[in-house]
């Protein structure tokens, strides 16, 4: 008698992040245009977007946009502080097919920073 | 004559990240309960929280909680898959009192994981 095991397909998760100078000021407080880079971000990594937040902060230090989907299950962030001209981004996407450098590479050519870091996390389970 | 020159603080970033793994399968289901441990993360953390929003999944492959903290500026994020009893936690704090260290390990005593991970990275400005 043949039997057979069920394999479980393991959780692929991976995480782009970045930090992102010098970037144009105003762009980093343009909620609204922020919020369509992401989604465009979110369609770009083939992410399964469910519902994007964003927030605006002024006066003081803590003035700028963030920006939060949630894809399925995992998120894009993106958090600014205009008068640093200075952005921080996170995409971190589910699934083999997903593409989450696309999307940042996709975020970078839009806030079109002078210099940029990026760092990758595999966050899948092993 | 005396001049002072305004010296800008600089942003100060923390993110903590890692991978759960054996956490109980009905505790990763449990909206309300994960929502409420990321509460006290911020809380201990000493972000100031914005908003928590949280999602739950069902069916397939799928399935799982997902709950997104925004605090200022920067964000706590739980997603649990809990037919793998995995979980991936991010807290990334601003701000050079915050400690997401311990709001990390705030949320791994609260899921109790048989193993886990845990990376950092300095999202400051540099």
């Amino acid at each position: 008698m043949q039997t057979t095991t069920q394999v479980k397909t393991p959780v692929v998760g991976k995480h782009v992040y970045g930090e992102l100078y010098g970037v144009d000021e105003e762009l980093l407080r343009d909620q609204e245009k922020l919020r369509k880079i992401v989604i465009e971000a979110a369609h770009i990594a083939k992410m399964h977007l469910v519902e994007v937040n964003s927030w605006k902060f002024k006066g003081g230090d803590k003035e700028g946009v963030s920006v939060i989907a949630l894809v399925l299950e995992s998120h894009i962030a993106i958090h600014t502080w205009p008068t640093y001209n200075y952005a921080t981004v996170d995409v971190y996407t589910c699934g083999e097919h997903s593409d989450p450098m696309a999307a940042f590479r996709y975020i970078v050519s839009q806030l079109a920073p002078k210099r940029f870091t990026v760092n990758y996390s595999d966050r899948s389970y092993r």
